[in-house]
């Protein structure tokens, strides 16, 4: 059984780097905190014995061996990057499960056939850069790494100058050196089902797709004053028009449609200037890859008639486009084995939330525990879980990876 | 008669301080640049003889004897300070005009009853500090010193602290020495009346009254995924909806009801994340007060009632209220009159813009002249205004102001 106490004392510990002053954690990719956490994380896996490698894209691997020399190796892990003012426990809680099953293994002198390798992905958040996933996207070549490289955040820095500037452009090709047997991930769960349910962890069945991209229109600066509304073209306007609809769109789709206007920015900017260029974002997601497309579509249909409205020039650009995935049967069958046999109450539920697992599914079979999220709650200081509800679904993982890896 | 040429190439000097590369003007009022043309300013003040002062508020004068030491003093200017990325004849052309009046009355040697007096007014564009005129609107005495001095901007700035970085802070109180005869503003239209009428120069009658203040909606920032769309207390979608409101409401109300947000901020303002708080502007005008007060209430009836659909905080703050005025008729006569005796084709026109005559309307009588906008485009580094439009309208000044002053 992992050890209780170190296990939250090290989610504690992870905390501090980048912590903020409401509790909340702040440490956005490839940051100088990034890379402090990067630091603190490889010191852990050599002091757990672990074979390390990091990738040209970031990605931070340690393994330990397996017994069977032709075994594959199981790889579980998740990400130790945050949202802008995002909360503790979003994705460090997947890598410190790992860390802690990998200790409790050399504690108690477990030694299993397969090798157990524990990750940390490079830019999961996918805020300051787009897309979420990116690590794990490249490595699955899902994407190409030279365009991930170039990929820039919105004050024009370039993700690769960022990735050599803090130290974790390794050396490694960014891909899988082998097959692999299994990947499994712990996060918490980011929506409010499991605790609506009452259970005490969640067996996760399979990942909502997404679309996300970015709208900009082209209007005309002008005076707010002597400017007739008919000589008008008004950037903002037409963004307001289409982020009402993107709130719309969803309960014409699906139960489980969201879309969602994360960003915007408007130039120039000032209270008696009629707005001449205006970026927004959407973002839709739905267990349906044919749902998701059609709002795609309906978004950018929505663009098309806001911008002949307004008389504007306009352009999109897409920034992501995650596959829903539905896990393997093996994969979803040991985590439900292990909450069954640990004696916690559980249910099976879909992600809404993009998680590496989504590219790792074209690799290898792929699952995935869930943590109870306080009201749901994350991407917010705020967000919470018990560490009674962190313990219980890292128990599930551990025992999970252990059978897998034939433990 | 002015003449031209030195007038030109006055009007081309003070565009190069705070010029940009796209042929605009950058001089947020208080800027290193404001100063600047304000040094530049205080220096052909001198160097035309007048007799200088600076007020508490930066508002600087100059002025010119006449022979009647009874005859209360005419007063013409308008403002330095510029839009951000705006045209170079907003607001300028009028300061430039009545400097250019000045020289040639010296050059030619000619007396005047009443003393003239030239202005720059501190302020007048409302883009980095609200209100806008805001200088004219202390020393009229429609808002109070210290309000004003306490007013920041957008990065928590303080005015009354800027003012004294930039030396501008004067010794004389912000209000008339004493009574006046007339005020007197050349300025561009802004607006596309002039020209859509082949008019020379614009007689003005009045100045629409405005409305301005700032929204702010409070929600819950949480994940853009896992939280359905009936958890949301999404701050961006209740702004898009009063937003698209702000373009319709002036369709119903009059002919002349112009309606914008400005400016629209959002938090944290990431792709994934559901926005927690977003502040925008409202602003607008018309030539009547009851409707102006209409749109203020419609505006906030749609805000509460956005605020209840997403199940938002939200809070209001009104940042201007101008009233609409009409000008003395005397100043309209005195305007008109020197169009037609200059042979120019003109016709009567009511300012969509606010300018700072709207504050000297209730100290002495005031009027207006207009040059011509092309395309009414300004607020916009592409404004334009031919030099024989901005000489005509400067030439109708310049004579009204004489017969006013009794030369
Ligand atoms: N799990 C998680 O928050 N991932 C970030 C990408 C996304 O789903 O928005
Ligand atoms: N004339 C002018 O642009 N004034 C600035 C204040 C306003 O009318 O918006």
């Amino acid at each position: 059984a992992l050890q209780r106490e170190r296990f939250v004392s090290t989610m504690k510990e992870q905390a501090e780097i980048g912590g903020t002053a409401d509790g909340g954690l702040h440490r956005l990719t490839l940051s100088d905190d990034d890379k402090e956490i990067r630091d603190w994380f490889m010191e852990q896996m050599t002091a757990a014995d672990l074979s390390v490698r990091v990738d040209e894209f970031g990605n931070m691997f340690g393994r330990r061996a397996g017994t069977d020399p032709d075994a594959k190796p199981v790889l579980v892990g998740s990400h130790l990057d945050s949202q802008p003012y995002g909360g503790i426990y979003d994705g460090a809680l997947g890598v410190i499960a790992a860390l802690e099953l990998i200790r409790t293994l050399n504690d108690n002198e477990i030694e299993t056939e397969h090798p157990i390798e524990i990750v940390n992905w490079t830019n999961e958040e996918g805020s300051r850069f787009q897309p979420a996933m990116q690590g794990s996207g490249v490595w699955a070549g899902a994407h190409d790494l030279e365009e991930e490289y170039a990929k820039t955040d919105v004050d024009g820095t370039v993700f690769k100058d960022e990735l050599e500037r803090i130290g974790y452009k390794g050396d490694e090709p960014c891909e899988p050196p082998e097959e692999y047997e299994a990947y499994l991930e712990l996060h918490v769960e980011q929506g409010p089902y499991l605790e609506e349910n009452g259970k005490d962890v969640g067996v996760v069945t399979g990942i909502v797709g997404f679309t996300w991209g970015a709208i900009t229109f082209y209007g005309e600066a002008d005076h707010s004053g002597p400017t007739p509304m008919h000589y008008r073209q008004d950037a903002l306007v037409a963004a307001a028009d289409v982020i009402t609809q993107i709130r719309r769109i969803p309960s014409t789709l699906g139960e489980r449609t969201v879309g969602t206007t994360g960003y915007i920015d408007a130039k120039p900017n000032s209270i008696n200037i009629i707005p001449e260029e205006v970026t927004f974002t959407w973002g839709f997601r739905d267990p349906s890859d044919d749902v998701i497309d059609e709002a795609r579509r309906r978004v950018l249909e929505e663009a098309e008639w806001a911008a002949e409205r307004e008389g504007l020039e306009w352009e999109y650009e897409d920034r992501m486009r995650a596959p829903a995935v539905e896990f393997a049967e093996g994969c979803v069958d040991a985590v439900q084995t292990a909450a069954d046999e640990l004696g916690y109450d559980s249910m099976q539920i879909f992600s809404g939330a993009g998680h590496d697992a989504t590219h790792m599914h074209s690799i290898c079979d792929t699952g995935m525990v869930f943590a109870v999220s306080e009201n749901g709650k994350s991407h917010n200081e705020s967000e919470y879980t018990s560490w009674d509800d962190c313990y219980a679904a890292a128990s599930t993982l551990a025992n999970a990876a252990v059978d897998l890896a034939g433990g």
